[in-house]
Formats: C-alpha cells, sequence, structure tokens
C-alpha cells in the first residue's frame, strides 16, 4: 500500500500526524509551506481543491477532512491495533464525538481564534491566508465573548461525557488521539480548562500517551 | 436490534431521515417540537447533551452529529443495500464528502441562515433557540456577503467534483443522500446554483430518487 502525507507544522495536519503516530503507519510525508502559498498551487488545489492541510492519499485516493481521515485510518488500521472498535455501537460513540470536534467544537474554537490579537496567534505566517479575510467585526471584544462561551459549553458536554471515565468510549481510542489536539490548541489560547476537571485530568492522560508525548517533544 | 430516531421537521434530522428512507430502516421515530423547548428538556438532553436533532439511540447507544450518524448507519446498513461502499479508498471518498458536508459547507450555510431577515428563515419558531443569541454583526450585509462567498467556494469545489460523474462517488451513495439535503436547505436560502451546472444537474438526480421524491412529497 502507498500513502502519502500533506502536512504543516503546528496546524490542524498535527491531529492527523498523532494518529498515524499512535496507529505506527509508515507514511510519505510531504510538509507543505502555508506562508509560502503551497496549498493554494495548482498542483495541491489537484489533491484538495479546499487549499488545506491535513490531507492523505491512499494507494492513489484523496482524502481530506481530518474528521474523515482520523476515522478512515481508524477502521482501516486500528481495529487490529486496538484503537478503534470493530463497526457496531461503540465505534458510533468514537465517530460522534470526533465528528462533534470538527462539526461543533472547531466551529467555536476558529470564532476565538480570529478574535484574537495576532500575538496570540501563533506562528502569524501559519495562517496568514486564513487570516487575510477576518472582518472587524469578526475581530470584536463580542465575537470573543461569545466564542468563548460556546467553548465553555463544549467543554461542559465533554466534561459530562468523560464522567466515569478515562477516556471517550473507555479504553483510549483514536477519537482521544483526535480530539486531544483540538482541546490542546484551545488551551494554548488561554481559555481555561479548571472548570472541567475531567477535561482537564483526561488531557493529562492524553499527553502521557508515549506517541503523542515523543511528538510534543519535538515541537 | 432496536433503533430510535429522535427528529424535528425542516431541520438537520432531515438529513437522516433520507438516509433512513434510502436504507428501507425501520425505527420508532420521536418527534420533538423545537419551539416548545423539548431538545433542551433534562431528559432529552441526556440523551444529547447538544440539545439538537438529529440523534438516533441503536442498541442503548446515543450517537449525534448528522454526519457520524449517517457515516454509521452507511457502514452498519448500507454496504449489503449497494448504498456506502465496503471499507476502502471509495469508502474514503463518500466519508471525505460527508465529513466536508457538515464541517465547511455547513459552516458557511450556518453564517448565511442567521444573516438573513426572519421571513426568509423558513419556520421562525423552528429557530427560535438558535437565533436568539445572534449578533447585530452576524445580522449585517458584510455578513451575508461573506458567508455567500463562502459558500461559492464551496460549490465551486463541489462542482469541480462532480466533474464527469453523475455522483459523488461514480455511483449514487449516502454521501449523496446527505449532501443534498444540505445542498438544497442552501438553496432554499435563494442562493443562486447556475454558476454551477455540474451541482444544478446532481440535485436533480438526487431528487430523482424514489426515496427522496416520496419525502419530499411529505413536506
Ligand atoms: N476542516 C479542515 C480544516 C483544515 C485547516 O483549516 N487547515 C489549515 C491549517 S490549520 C490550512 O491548511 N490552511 C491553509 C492556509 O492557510 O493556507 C480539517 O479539519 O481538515
Ligand atoms: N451539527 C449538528 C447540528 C444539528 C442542529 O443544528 N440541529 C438544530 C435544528 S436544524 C436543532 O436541533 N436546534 C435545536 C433548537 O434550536 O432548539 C448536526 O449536524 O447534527
Amino acid at each position: 500500500m502507498s500513502l502519502t502525507f500533506y502536512a504543516a507544522p503546528m496546524s490542524t495536519a498535527s491531529i492527523t500526524e498523532a494518529v498515524l503516530a499512535e496507529l505506527g503507519i509508515d507514511c510519505d510525508r510531504i510538509d507543505l509551506d502555508l506562508s509560502a502559498g503551497d496549498t493554494k498551487k495548482p498542483e495541491y488545489l489537484k489533491i484538495n481543491p479546499n487549499g488545506k492541510v491535513p490531507t492523505i492519499v491512499h494507494d492513489g485516493t484523496a482524502i481530506w477532512e481530518s474528521s474523515a481521515i482520523t476515522m478512515y485510518l481508524g477502521e482501516l488500521f486500528g481495529v487490529d491495533a486496538k484503537l478503534y472498535p470493530a463497526p457496531g455501537p461503540q465505534r458510533g460513540e468514537a465517530m460522534k464525538w470526533i465528528a462533534w470536534s470538527n462539526v461543533t467544537l472547531a466551529e467555536s474554537a476558529g470564532r476565538l481564534f480570529v478574535s484574537l490579537p495576532p500575538e496570540m496567534q501563533g506562528d502569524p505566517a501559519t495562517n496568514a491566508t486564513e487570516l487575510e479575510k477576518v472582518t472587524s467585526e469578526q475581530k470584536s471584544e463580542i465575537a470573543m465573548e461569545r466564542a468563548k462561551a460556546d467553548i465553555a459549553d463544549c467543554f461542559n458536554i465533554l466534561n459530562i461525557g468523560l464522567e466515569g471515565r478515562s477516556f471517550l468510549i473507555g479504553e483510549y481510542s483514536l477519537a482521544d488521539t483526535h480530539l486531544q489536539g483540538l482541546v490542546g490548541w484551545i488551551a494554548s489560547m488561554n481559555v481555561d480548562l479548571t472548570p472541567f476537571p475531567n477535561v482537564t485530568e483526561w488531557l493529562q492522560r492524553c499527553y502521557q500517551r508515549p506517541a503523542i508525548a515523543k511528538l510534543m517533544a519535538g515541537w
């Protein structure tokens, strides 16, 4: 089989990087330079017309959207590795958290991100093309407060979901690998996790996974 | 097996309704009254803490997020019905479109929806709790134009994806069932599809599916 992974440091592709690391899958990694506009070049747009990372190309087929990629790699390679449930209700729970992460939690997180002053947005070059179109409304105090309130609602849902469980579906799975990437990014935007003790403790447990700890040590 | 479907008319649950209709699956359908706040009642929040429809409960396990539900029903019931590919790259393509639909296309569509004047938002009661929090910025002309431009970018991606194909992954699949629901809703918000001929023709092909035609006749 052939697997190519289009990535960029400190981006949504870090989620896929963590999933691949957990699965121990060898792939050809191609790093794109977002600040040089690599994702908007015609060759790349043929692979991912959204002009974003991550993308994987598996045996000639391009798959994008990090949530689809996590579930796809999970069902093909995660079941034997005991990182993704076999088809059935428990897998459904993993899928629900992965989809929710990118649809519901990421939507609020994206609004918080664009509302922040540039010095809080990490490497500004990385997000250059994303940030070009931001309006003054999206940068307003009210937009920031609204995004923070919506994130708090999401973290409350996650906190309830983790009640009495070490990980999202009981045992550690790729749903945790996926979600910890997004939650870690949100925490890095000065969002206080202390009101959500189950989330705080879960995140620490995720960070103790050898594959994740190794990746984080390299950043 | 037991399958309960929590729904509401003319909502995101219509996507799940279409998926269940295509699969010909019998389920217990429970209709919630969004304007009466049914989705925010404690009993329902125990099933779906997001307080939204759709939710399915399969053999005791609650699964929410319409994209997760489509993929879940697809992998369990769609393969034999030839509506969802077996695991592998072609299934990956279906997953990519379903994820993209809810993450990327729905994000722009949601912004367009809240920017519209009330008389263009369909049954106002249906969306009462969603619309309570909308700020004047989100209702501005600039927000509407920005959302329309982002939707056009998405429709362009869809148009390219459909080039030379009758359906998203070749043959009709639940990826089409899922996406046609969202695209139809966006078209109902006076978004012009004529610049995207592949999308226009594909939508008509979807509407000719007996299961979908039957549902639409009932609305
Ligand atoms: N919904 C997509 C989002 C991916 C995304 O937003 N990627 C950003 C980096 S975090 C990107 O590639 N931006 C391209 C650019 O700014 O040029 C996913 O989950 O895969
Ligand atoms: N991301 C969710 C969105 C579901 C959603 O937004 N549902 C709306 C109706 S379209 C809802 O239930 N709102 C509850 C309310 O307004 O009380 C999904 O795809 O399932």
